[in-house]
């Protein structure tokens, strides 16, 4: 089951389960508001349980493609997650959408691979609690998490520090004159990954990497303290545990997201996979130094909001999808994601250890300060 | 117990048994030929039963110390290896010497954490056989292979690749007509790691590595097409495993040994140590590039030894020992410890499958083969 199959990793998704065919069956897929694409990989990996998050959709899938069992809107996607005949379950929506279909893949005792790191970063509290609740395995799949999933296995207990490690995004060496100048075209450009369009955003920001502290944290019971960043140009360390005995374990990889996206299938096998090797045979060099949180201070941001907790988490983030997608439309300027999602979480009331209804209403209220500032 | 307490790991294993007063008792050392720091050793840690390797010396230590229980030769330390209130024996002394008490250790039912290389280069068939048979642990203290062996831990039915990282020796950078003129005082200068006489002249020729391929090749039961050595300057990511889905885990640490001893005296557990964490607030760049074999011949004889297998590999690292003494002695020049190795491979007929018997015989053979080599 795929909750967000016509993305980025949705995409690479389907191509871990076509090479790997014997082992997987797809019993569904959902997706947002790509119809087309959903309709065609239904034909293409004949599966009879479709849902479109977007209901105004309905009925051009509809006629599109006879003889699919349809669902629509948030339901729809909440519904597939819980499918009985479902084992596992990967959630890869982009932003808190997530939310509730994870939920309910939990509540329905799937293994959840997930990806939606929005739904952890906004709902982190309820997230966990309920899974501790229903004992249910999540899986990260994001390459840093995956990469520290890996590197912990059973060895928790003697973690000292978890070392995130981050691209640094196409404007790592920016001055601050350049970064004013930033365009929506610059900032798709990723030196490293591909990937979708918010997450790319959020890479050059290194807001990316504030979700993802976040998220670790939820992830692995850690600190913020004990939680660090480091910029490494190469993507080939992906990140890195420390023990108290001073080892440190890092993953290692080409920068393919299907490396993740397998182990969290795979797990706690591994398989084969078409991913290409590390080519050591040329020379290689790996670089690391700290962030820069001055230029970048969308980290920082983000370190603050899960130092608060309750509901600020979640008002980062949605403040940060409004002005990432305001970016893309020209409305605001690069520098001004940081600036106005800073704004936003001043103006917020935290409710601590919130509910799941405390968490989308600090959610919706922080879309709507947002446009209101935005109209000033 | 500590059979080879008066070298570097020794030392070092005291330095960590004592910041771990509280886990440990000593209950017994034994070491080769120095008998004034072996008697300082066990009057320190109040230990009453010692060996001495070297015979000649048992009247000095004798008369030094009083109300010692006190062994001498290959005999004692054997007696040592298996002494009932030991639970756990490190083998650190140097040299094919260690085989023996290893054996000893083995057959007592101890755990093994073993410092001495040459044991299974040229015991490995007879070592894991016999570990096998008694299901004996046998922990590595090789900063390379206690790093395999933590990125491994249980998933080695996964294993795709084991890549060995390689200081490259203080003459990573010589021209051929510089690795001619190198002298005993410019090869005992390692850049990276302090360690004692016989080893760091093995890094310089990169024997080292070559006779840590084959400790590989018997510790992890892999072949040696899926070894592999990477020249890494900075010594901080200490080896790496490579699984098939394409995943790389590496260990990284400072290059300080009191880690991997430890590690293998906590094992499974880990322990806070008093190494120094990495630091990576400065700007850290990490180098990997393969080894130059043509400058450095060393490395690909211990590879064409454990293809041959047999007692060729007890034959290399005879050699290669004798041959290393003569030039720290001043007999015969750097580059010919290689071609000398070499020459007394040519001229051994292989024993495959061999038992102990044979691989002590091989071991003298090449030794007597390689002085009669110099006299010519």
């Amino acid at each position: 089951m795929i909750i967000g199959s016509t993305g980025s990793i949705g995409e690479q998704a389907l191509e871990v389960i076509a090479y790997h065919s014997d082992k997987f069956q797809v019993v569904g897929l959902a997706a947002g508001s790509n119809w087309q694409r959903l309709a065609e990989q239904a034909l293409h990996f004949g599966v009879k349980k479709v849902a479109i998050g977007d209901k105004a959709l309905y009925p051009n899938i509809k006629t599109a493609v006879s003889g699919l069992e349809l669902w629509a809107g948030e339901e729809g996607l909440c519904y597939l997650a819980g499918l009985e005949e479902a084992q596992t379950v990967i959630v890869s929506v982009t932003g808190a959408v997530g939310i509730l279909p994870t939920l309910a893949a939990i509540r329905a005792g799937k293994k959840v691979a997930l990806a939606n790191k929005e739904t952890l970063v906004a709902g982190g509290e309820v997230v966990t609690k309920l899974a501790r609740q229903y004992n249910a395995a999540i899986i990260p799949v994001d390459s840093e998490h995956s990469a520290i999933f890996q590197c912990l296995r059973n060895e928790g207990r003697f973690l000292r520090k978890l070392w995130l490690t981050a691209s640094g995004g196409p404007f790592r060496d920016f001055t601050p004159e350049e970064l004013g100048k930033v365009t929506p075209e610059m900032a798709l450009h990723h030196p490293n990954w591909s990937m979708g369009k918010k997450i790319t955003v959020d890479s050059a920001t290194l807001m990316n990497k504030g979700l993802e502290v976040i998220e670790a944290h939820y992830l692995f019971s850690v600190g913020y303290d004990d939680i660090q960043v480091l910029v490494h140009r190469q993507s080939i360390v992906h990140s890195m545990v420390e023990f108290i005995d001073g080892s440190f374990l890092a993953h290692l990889g080409v920068p393919d997201m299907r490396i993740p996206i397998q182990y969290a299938l795979s797990y706690p096998d591994r398989w084969p996979s078409p991913a290409l090797s590390l080519d050591w045979a040329s020379c290689q060099t790996l670089q690391f130094e700290p962030p820069d949180t001055k230029r970048f201070p969308a980290l920082e941001l983000a370190y603050e909001a899960g130092r608060i907790g309750g509901t600020m988490p979640a008002v980062l983030n949605a403040a940060n999808e409004e002005a990432v997608y305001s970016f893309l439309d020209g409305q605001i300027r690069f520098v001004q994601i940081a600036e106005l999602v800073a704004e936003v979480m001043g103006r917020h009331g935290v409710v601590l250890e919130p509910d799941l209804e405390s968490v989308l209403e600090a959610d919706a209220w922080a879309r709507e300060c947002f446009r209101t500032l935005l109209r000033k």
